[in-house]
């Protein structure tokens, strides 16, 4: 059995690398991906691999944190796209054999703070 | 040694109960809380809970996934604010007590999907 953990690093190591055929290694046949802010899925390996090979945008990773238990981790990831910066956080479910059977995906955007807290805060 | 996972629960459940002896109790003295989105960042358990106390909605949580290794968790919440629905991602990291030492929130909004992967995704 793989720890979860190393799959995962394989999974963004081959993402960057745009190796498809070791990133859908790293996957079960079924694997569910899910987007909740678009409320979008995509089922199966094939159509998931298609996806991001497909994906029309020129991005880069560098992974942030990850955090590993059994069966699930989680990785931030610092993207940009050309000029563009953006953070993905992503939460995988393993199955028995340490490939992943599920993602979820989050991508929260810059926005602008709301007024009435500027005396607790500081801005960086 | 608290073991982190429980901390963090102990936060999230005073939290929602606004107990906020009991919320300040999980922090350390410094604890460094940030908001990558908005570049905003609170430095101190005394900045913190105020800010927390203060915060001007009626909000509710129920955790969706908790993820966590030695010193560090995540958290996905759902959060209700009235008729409104949201996500918040929460990174904590732990000191030696078992206390929460950082903490780096993601508040990911709903948005469009972009066209062109109508072929591989269903909406839900």
């Amino acid at each position: 059995m793989t720890d979860l953990r190393k799959t995962v690093e394989s999974f963004w190591a081959a993402a960057e690398a745009r190796d498809w055929t070791a990133f859908a290694d790293t996957l079960t046949e079924d694997v569910l991906y899910t987007l909740p802010q678009t409320r979008e899925r995509i089922r199966g390996r094939e159509r998931y691999v298609r996806f991001n090979r497909e994906y029309p945008a020129d991005w880069h990773l560098r992974i942030e944190r990850i955090v590993a238990e059994a069966g699930q981790v989680v990785t931030w990831g610092h993207f940009t796209v050309g000029l563009e910066e953006m953070y993905g956080i992503s939460f995988f479910t393993g199955d028995d054999s340490g490939r992943i059977s599920a993602v979820v995906d989050f991508w929260p955007e810059p926005y602008v703070p709301p007024a009435g807290r500027e005396h607790l805060v500081e801005r960086y």
